[in-house]
């Protein structure tokens, strides 16, 4: 039993040392979350973390220095929380309805780790939350969360879990500009293996979009783009129907 | 000299009031701005206010009460700054460089009215930005700027004056995104006469994109949308040249 209330403890101090500086390190009031998206399988993916003591998943999120640039917060923050770094990071909404933390799930958390708060504790203020996104390769990312988490999902995003405070609608609003940037936006977060065949761009399509495209209007449009390079066809016994391979074009 | 005084000294009492109840009223370290384009004369205009004392013009910005939503706020900013009711606005943006406001241009203005201010006056502060934008059509609108300020006006989105803080770059930022999204937003912000021209509406554009567009190419994307009703023709005596009417088809 020893080492797990080691852990507890570490846990509890670690946390308080987190609620006595943060009035004096962060900006007050504004929080970052971010929606990083993941393309595996065929299924787009969002990343979800695993608060100790909390019983709903949350977006990696935190707070801003009071002397760091927002945008380098939200990186910041990203590689904090889940090891990321060198993420092309977009920020595409701020979330800020006065209740949207009022039922207050992460003050339950720690009351019940830590007793009775004092007022004005940090977690029990308003929070408007900058939210940025990202589409990534999943198997050229390895998450390691920090020390506040007991781990992590990639999580399909028709299928989320009981979410903290309004993350499921900032997932949404992400994928609304997901899906209206992806045009301009794809050789930047290049989400894809280095080299790929059309159909494979449209299946990365298809779960953006949630649904069939036809194949040649896609074929059409991708081309139109000017972001692809073709490369030679890929061999694969049946010559006749070989594909060419595309990669992303430099940008320059 | 005396109505001279007496207004002086009014804008000092109401100044030292607002800084006094602000800290109370307000969320702290966060304002709103907002980007009003207006289209006029085939010209993109963005409307600016006066702020009294102050050497720069400004957008039309403010705070957010304690209890406010968000995309409340905005709104209630926009007309107790503009006089502006019912402007479809969008969020686009939140600015967030640590330095945006250290060269405290409104400090220095305040200072000059009522002399050195206390530490942590509420106007020293960091303040992160969420700004909104909208497009309105000109004759439509009639600003009343509220009690801070000695008027506005209608500008060129290219030939900006001295702006205070980073409202060039807000402004910027506002019209890329208007670019992006004008076919979508077009019919809800209804930035035209009830009923127009096709060639109305492609001045419109080359006013928003800031250069000329192909005609033929123009009317085939515009028709393609969807949001255009086709009305009679409107003559001017030489009938075989007679351009149709439009008009944005209603959101059912």
């Amino acid at each position: 039993m020893k080492p797990i209330d080691n852990n507890t403890n570490k846990d509890a101090l670690r946390l308080k040392k987190f609620l006595r500086q943060a009035p004096k390190m962060f900006v007050p009031g504004v929080s970052v979350d971010t929606v990083i998206f993941s393309y595996h399988n065929n299924r787009l993916h969002v990343l979800l973390l695993h608060f100790k003591d909390l019983p709903y998943r949350t977006l990696p999120g935190g707070f801003i220095k009071k002397e760091e640039d927002l945008d380098e917060a939200a990186l910041r923050i990203l590689q904090e929380r889940t090891g990321l770094a060198n993420i092309c990071l977009e920020q595409f909404y701020t979330s800020g309805k006065a209740n949207r933390t009022e039922k207050n799930m992460v003050e339950e958390a720690i009351t019940k780790r830590l007793g009775q708060l004092p007022a004005n504790t940090w977690t029990q203020q308003r929070f408007i939350s900058v939210c940025y996104y990202a589409l990534v390769d999943e198997t050229k990312v390895q998450p390691e969360p920090g020390p506040f988490t007991n781990g992590y999902s990639w999580v399909g995003v028709k299928k989320l879990p009981p979410l903290l405070y309004d993350h499921a609608y900032i997932i949404e609003k992400a994928l609304q500009r997901l899906q209206a940037d992806l045009d301009q936006k794809l050789a930047g977060f290049n989400p894809m293996n280095d080299t790929f065949t059309m159909n494979d761009l449209q299946k990365l399509y298809e779960a953006v979009y949630q649904k069939k495209l036809v194949r040649t209007n896609f074929q059409r449009k991708m081309l139109g783009l000017g972001v692809l390079e073709r490369l030679e066809k890929q061999y694969n016994g049946k010559a006749h129907k070989a594909p060419y391979l595309y990669r992303f074009v430099q940008a320059t």
